[in-house]
């Protein structure tokens, strides 16, 4: 049997380095600890090393409305009813609206917003023509992504409205994606509560005292009430069915689990893991309907792996939204198959990928991961070599336009 | 970079070359499919060799009631009022009562249950006294888990009731455990609409159709609403704290994740991972109160180790029980720390050590385990050598007494 040193052992051992906080422990029941005069319990304070200044029961959410964008790819050209119904959530923050390239009309936008919108010629003139980026379709969010000069972003398919909670309550998605981001994540041990940072949670029995500081949450993928994210298979086979199911939880993906991001519902820290959120994955018979694609699938495996070899963390849960229906499974599947077979390639690749110790940012992970990504899924197919090359080109990109800190 | 194969690969490889039996799909869809004549579709179908006799779309829970012993470890002596909460549910099933040795009154049993009582005088006839096992406090239960001759074991601390649902309803934690065992787990790949085999439920867009057969689930880990199974010294800060959100959703820990198994609400195949569920971690300053004891948490840990290893998973979330308060946290805090200082180096040891490939059952998985906590935990304190003991004549008396075919 054999015990191999690995990265994970490094982030446990990173763990055990640092001061022991000790979690969600306050200074009043270190008083009282203290008060009890017991030996052992002096002892083992001391030997926990547990500081006098601990850190409060609950990280204050210290972000502000103005390190936020909200990012919305339009797809359709009337955002009248979309916006209106999100009026109540949305209107503090600042907008990028980017209108999908390949969309024809005049973009229909009521008023009261603070926000700037983007079409294809902005793209043109930062990406050029020539560029193996596309910015169609969905994709045309990732525009946003990169022209955005905040620290967060929030990103929602038009096709959703605001959901209500169990109790008939609207949903603020932003003020649940923002709590999310605000408190750690805790990948390297499962904690059967869920979310320990929640108000009337907390760490279970047993969960390691050295790893419930947690780490950075820098991606929360939030879920879909009504229509779930279905493929269009299984849609296709059970055309009445909806998801009605309301779970009040959010939980830290452990680390080296792979999950599907959906990008209906997301928000990310655009500083830590920007580059990864990234249009790489293109289907040839790609539409406009979520089960037509897989760009945001792609570009969440790679922000996973990121996070997994960063030491940041992703959650999954709240907040929901309400998806509206639209189109038609058994329409899209006469056109659409591509995506469910390279599934079966890009899964496996993604779970084994391993980067090298020297990639130490998002940008060289990336690079890192195109290069293999070439390699080894290129010869199976064009698709593969398309995608690792948009991913080179997106690094440049970020790099040029991403990073900056003047507005675009 | 390097991509290195794994243990895990080779699962998905596995899945790869199994017929793929895509997941829920139905003959109706098949057929529906079939009919829109389109190529396409027609390709992809025999691409994926989706046969023609396809899985149901709920697997059938075939589970009766005479596979199922209810294990209760009795740290108390009256039962009545225990019993008595649980009998709708309970009174089906055959129950095993095994008195905790240290307890010295009469047990207190109501009529009207079909069950047998273990206590001190059969323990020491089946293990004998100079046994380094120790079945004292909670590790009584261990004792009914090694003496059933059931294949599934399902087992409830004697300080829980039942709960109500989020609608009120009473929950039938048996029934509940029993659908999370017969269904299958998912732990190479993260379903964010959480359990995929639940009604209403699906696997996500992106979900490899090859993994979604899934795995047999082995063990099914129940949570608690009231007083939340928390550490001592958790509880101890905040004294007022109970769960009371009722979270409706079960979900695969996946591959590769440790988490902190309690042994308050379990359920298990015993016949898969039977010789894991061990009593082999005893405090010295072991207490009868949950916060007091480590035994479930390592038990935990081996388990979770023997399902990666074999290919089994692991399901957390429902059903909930309700658990009544008892005893106090800063009484408890000053006779034991040990149990949070051991954690430390508990959590990364079972999260890196890997078992041979010739370690083909869960008693082999146990022996090289318990060959490697002497090996590299022993040295730091003798509470982990005797534990390694404690494991290897589990696995001894397993062989000899629980793996036998006619009651003891």
């Amino acid at each position: 049997m054999r015990v191999k040193p690995s990265r994970l052992w490094h982030s446990i051992e990173e763990g055990h380095k640092r001061t022991l906080k000790a979690g969600k422990l306050t200074e009043k029941v270190l008083k009282l600890f203290v008060a009890t005069g017991n030996d052992e319990v002096l002892a083992f304070i001391q030997a926990l090393n547990i500081q006098h200044v601990v850190t409060p029961v609950l990280p204050t959410t210290n972000i502000k409305d103005s390190d936020v964008d909200i990012v919305i790819g339009a797809l359709h050209s009337d955002l009248t009813s979309f916006l209106n119904e999100w009026r109540p959530i949305f209107s503090r923050f600042h907008l990028i609206i980017v209108k999908d390239p390949d969309l024809k009309e005049e973009l229909r936008i009521p008023e009261g917003f603070n926000l700037d919108v983007y079409s294809k010629s902005h793209i043109d003139r930062v990406v050029g023509s020539s560029s193996s980026m596309v910015f169609s379709g969905y994709s045309c969010r990732y525009f946003g992504f990169l022209v955005s000069r905040k620290k967060y972003i929030v990103s929602i398919d038009d096709d959703c409205i605001p959901a209500k909670d169990s109790k008939g309550f609207l949903i603020d998605v932003v003020a649940q994606h923002l709590v999310n981001l605000a408190t750690p994540a805790t990948p390297f041990f499962f904690n059967t509560l869920y979310d320990p940072f929640r108000e009337g949670a907390d760490f279970v029995r047993g969960y390691p005292f050295s790893l419930r500081s947690g780490v950075t949450c820098a991606l929360s993928c939030g879920l879909w009430l009504n229509l779930a994210d279905l493929d269009a298979p299984t849609q296709a086979l059970k055309p009445e069915l909806r998801n009605s199911r309301y779970v009040d939880a959010v939980m830290t993906i452990p680390s080296r689990a792979m999950m599907p991001l959906s990008g209906i519902n997301i928000a990310f820290d655009r500083e830590a893991v920007g580059p990864a959120l990234l249009p790489a994955l293109k289907l040839a018979g790609e539409g406009n309907l979520r089960w037509e694609t897989m760009e945001d699938i792609w570009s969440g495996m790679c922000v996973k792996v990121v996070c997994d070899h960063l030491g940041l963390g992703v959650k999954s849960g709240l907040p929901y939204v309400w998806r509206k229906d639209r189109g038609s499974a058994i329409e899209s599947l006469k056109k659409e198959w591509e995506g469910v077979k390279l599934m079966e390639e890009i899964a496996p690749f993604f779970q084994l990928v391993r980067l090298p110790q020297t990639a130490a940012t998002t940008e060289d992970c990336i690079i890192e991961m195109a290069a293999t990504v070439k390699q080894q899924l290129g010869p199976s197919n064009p698709v593969f070599t398309r995608a690792a090359e948009a991913m080179v080109e997106w690094v440049k990109l970020w790099k040029a336009v991403g990073s900056g800190s003047s507005p675009l």
